[in-house]
């Protein structure tokens, strides 16, 4: 535990009111200490610190101007809020951050008003501001409408949508462009050149410049060229322009570390007539923190930390994650093929495809905050002969969904994608719950859908996705650590479609898809402690079902459980849909389906999360007992009655 | 029937091989006769015109100056395709373009190897040409790729996500923007402007002016403020530099009906040794074609027509289309609640919104090819106290999954949608079905999920949706006409999760949701006339099922079926599951689910793929038949043996 940092200034601020009855000149002492307090708070919980560290000047100049929560306050995805939740009526609870029952890492509605939209996914925060703009418009009320957005998730087509339209929102709407070079990963393609060409070839606007530019353009047209001619000739601007021809009035580049100067361009920024605003704010990642500052990668995410040293806490030794067994499992496909090429979207570290990348450089594409993009040129290298495997979690895949159904099923293109984070997350919470994708992809003819049950499965399922050029091919594995089986020395090609025995029994038969196998181990071994012999299938495919193998397990044993971690719709309805296509439900059938439940569950610890999931071998075993106790003539008693 | 047009010089022509061989003066005389084919071929047809008469040269140009199909020409969307197939090889079958074993209406791989990637959807041809552009470049293989995009699509963020990623092909890839300033209805926001701009204030490119650019450019670096401070003050570029900020190399803007002066200019492009290029091709929709030309809009996707007169065919009368049907239901919400505002991604004739807009117009909102931002503004609206409905056909509302999951669905936000187009649609085929919708929504928590059987349904269906505040609430209906019920006078709120019983019977249960159920009442009739007394329920929601009028239907019938129409893992596996759930499997169920198969269905009349999928009444009675019928204890010995 470290000390608590001394804020004497800070402890007499709950609320943006009261920061607003500050003086200006002591916004600094309240950002030095809000800092403090922020680095103080994640050594004791961990979590996302280097982007709230880049924001704390941002966040205490924004609530000083904007008159929040009636002006609404949206962060782009959200993890750079600690400083915000701190001066927001939170600070009480800021050391509950990402644990049950606790504060959420991310921007969250139901926690304060001051967090008027949720995120944590990337650039959504345009778009929804400017519905909370249009509405003030509509409805003829005050409020503006700010989005503090970094210029990685400017790369998401999401965010340039909403630049398109911004024009609508005339000066209710104000875009924060936070610009820290570093979205997880350094961010790619044009615009981050671009962004990079206007801060090394701009001064820092100070407020007497911004005064000339505002007064300059007012009697002027927008896009008046003589105006820009005159400006490009006087070296005074060199850009700016694609966010004024996407109809922004484009204020920048700003030292975003500067608390006083920030206040001032803000004021003026809130007070201009013009149309939709752009400020481009420059902030550096782990500002006043050495060893973030150092090396804002690692500390994008960290464990528990020393403050005085910066040394984090190390997780437990233990088995390698499924994230390096799957980024080694690639390299070795790689290495046997030249067609094998990889494909991320701004998540080199987390995929793995870091270490891809370092012995393949040229066949690793990362396409920034694009997920879109990703999948349509993984399907343009598929359709001209190379092996692409687009690893992305199963929660962001989501932004590619049409992608997924209209480039790659439809036109049956051998894509792999490699969705790490399926399932539950533990303290990133719902939003990067991997839960839908058994769901959303196996309702699509021509995939091949696989989840991995240990590290050893997934080494197996990797190189059959090398293999398999039929068509889509996917596999799921979890966050974490996988199970300590040895690895295979050499892949095996799985036949696709056909599961596996794990352990042969008589009466019970839980059919696992996927990691919760160990789980459902655990249970036969408790049923058979009470004398029923239990079969454990691991299905292996969610997609094609191994139908032979799940006829002959439901029609063999008294009863029969299915168990996934995903939402109702995945593997366990397939199954039954399995079940009633082949008529096997006509003499009755003792079969259940155990999944997520049907809510979003909150930050947890993972066993806590499985627990109250309902997915864990005490779980399993209830549901076992209870079917077999069940009464099916009750039941329909019941229903008649 | 239309007399064929004479095309001599078109005649000698069936592969770009062939016109490759032309002299280039002989370009403007082929044009002229591929247009008269073209429209000659759609009025025996229909289907897509406008689009395809505005890149007749465009089409010429290219296929003379690539060297396809070795060189990739990727159309974006693939609708303005028709000359194209002219002459790759496919003008014996271009009069059976969109009918049942004929040509599809847009491109696709399996056609023609001149059709490297398959679209539909908008804007996915920059990142499919840059999968082609890298992959030929990491096998040091000849080869460009082509993207011809319209100014529309250009406001999809995905589009923009390819353009942040083109750098790295180099001079491999080539962008044809395919600017008519028109995509199905005018297009909307700061890129449109931006575009208008650049036409209106640069004259045509001439070769001469285009020479003159890559020679000064060579020995400068890309981005040097003097250069362009130089060229603002000659008032030779007003712009181009959005293009140029991404990384491209701006063209334009070039004349796209002088068919000679475009293939000097793509000639130019083609041998540069420029990075990526986009040439900024000005083209008028329906080019060529009086009545085209006159009505850009009406002409988009026509019915047959006299090539003489222009009239086009008309539809038989019959009842009103479901989107006329839910555009007069909106605006009676409306009328009754200033809160209601509705939202379309650039359809606003195809989803009626054109009427609530003329009606409403500051509370309609069009914010161009932008499913994604089109939700997540919807979710700002909401969250500030707005009744937003956003009118998005099922299979483009795939667009958007990640924002629906998690901007809407996790935030339970009350976003109303209104899915038009769910199910099978005939003429466009596989790209357009709705097919997904039921199995992507009903996975999610806090979702209301319902499919109107009738058009009397949809009223109250939007009726319920405007008054529905706790969450989120989608409605599926299908493309075409009503059934002929009357319209309420007044509409209903109906109760969350409940059905209805049709019609009372007592072996039979036809438990259906959605439009099928017309269907499901032949078959009931059928079913009857054999001594089956039957059942029909319209069980109005997929989500949340209505458990006590299933478990009751399920326990007090012999048999039943669930049937819909949308893909495995929708309606019938959520019933499945809610049987499995409550035991009611257990002691025998004869239940089956019918849904669309699990393939991807041609285009063809709707009757057709009705048939073809198994989901017209002679197949509800098979499948009634053939369950009645099974011997449920063979299968468990076949499955044993």
């Amino acid at each position: 535990m470290t000390d608590r940092p001394s804020t004497p200034l800070l402890d007499t601020v709950q609320t943006p009111d009261q920061l607003r009855a500050l003086p200006k000149d002591r916004l600094r002492q309240f950002a030095d200490e809000l800092r403090a307090e922020t680095i103080s708070a994640v050594s004791v919980t961990g979590g996302h610190l280097g982007a709230g560290l880049g924001v704390v000047e941002l966040t205490v100049a924004l609530h000083y101007v904007f008159d929040t929560p009636r002006d609404r306050l949206v962060w782009d995805v959200g993890h750079q809020c600690y400083p915000h939740k701190i001066i927001t009526g939170r600070r009480d609870r800021i050391r509950t951050l990402r644990m049950g029952g606790g504060l959420s890492g991310f921007t969250k509605r139901s926690e304060s008003e001051y967090d008027p939209f949720g995120a944590a996914h990337s650039s959504t925060s345009i778009s929804a501001a400017l519905g909370f703009a249009v509405a003030n418009k509509l409805a003829g009320a005050p409020g503006k409408a700010v989005a503090v957005i970094g210029d990685g998730a400017m790369s998401a087509g999401m965010a340039y949508e909403a630049m398109n339209n911004a024009e609508q929102a005339g000066n209710r709407l104000v875009v924060i462009l936070n610009d820290n070079d570093m979205s997880i990963a350094p961010p790619v393609g044009g615009l981050s050149h671009y962004l990079a060409r206007l801060v090394s070839s701009n001064k820092y606007l100070s407020v007497r410049h911004l005064a000339q530019r505002f007064a300059r353009r007012l009697p002027q047209p927008l896009h008046n060229a003589a105006r820009k001619a005159e400006e490009y000739a006087r070296g005074m601007v060199t850009g700016g322009t694609l966010f004024e021809e996407l109809g922004f009035y484009y204020v920048g580049p700003v030292d975003g570390h500067d608390v006083e100067r920030l206040v001032d361009i803000l004021e003026n920024v809130r007070d201009a007539d013009e149309g939709p605003m752009l400020v481009h704010v420059v902030t550096k990642k782990g500002k006043g923190y050495g060893p973030a500052e150092a090396a804002a990668d690692k500390y994008h995410g960290v464990q528990k930390f020393d403050v005085v040293s910066g040394v984090q806490a190390k997780a437990p030794a233990g088995p390698p994650s499924y994230t390096s067994v799957f980024a080694k499992a690639l390299v070795a496909e790689a290495q046997r093929d030249d067609r094998v090429v990889a494909i991320t979207a701004a998540m080199p570290a987390g995929t793995g495809l870091d270490k891809f990348q370092a012995k393949f450089p040229d066949r690793t594409f990362d396409v920034g905050i694009a997920e879109q993009h990703a999948v349509t040129f993984a399907a343009g290298l598929a359709a001209q002969g190379y092996r692409p495997f687009a690893a992305i979690y199963s929660t962001f895949l989501q932004r590619a969904y049409d992608q997924v159904v209209h480039d790659v099923a439809i036109q049956n293109l051998p894509v792999r994608f490699a969705m790490d984070r399926a399932g539950l997350v533990g303290a990133d919470g719902q939003t990067h719950a991997g839960s839908f994708d058994l769901a959303y992809l196996c309702t699509l003819p021509n995939f091949v859908v696989m989840a991995a049950a240990d590290e050893a499965e997934l080494v197996h399922m990797v190189h059959t996705m090398a293999l398999h050029d039929s068509g889509p091919i996917a596999v799921r594995y979890p966050r974490g650590n996988g199970t300590g089986v040895p690895l295979p020395e050499t892949p095996q090609k799985l036949e696709i479609g056909k599961g596996r025995i794990v352990r042969e029994g008589k009466k019970v038969a839980i059919l696992s898809l996927g990691t919760r196998l160990e789980e459902a181990l655990k249970a036969a071994e408790a049923l058979e402690g009470k004398g029923l012999s239990t079969t454990v299938a691991d299905l292996r495919f969610a997609k094609p079902l191994d139908e032979a193998l799940i006829r002959r397990l439901l029609t063999s044993h008294e009863v029969a459980v299915t168990v996934e971690e995903g939402a109702v719709g995945g593997f366990g309805a397939h199954v039954l849909t399995l079940a009633s296509d082949a008529g096997l439900t006509d003499a009755g059938l003792k079969l259940r389906t155990m999944r997520l439940p049907d809510r979003f569950q909150d930050q947890d610890k993972p066993e806590k999360q499985y627990s109250e999931a309902g997915l864990d071998a005490e779980a399993i075993v209830d549901t076992v007992l209870k079917a077999l106790r069940h009464n099916s003539a009750s039941v329909v008693e019941g229903a008649r009655a």
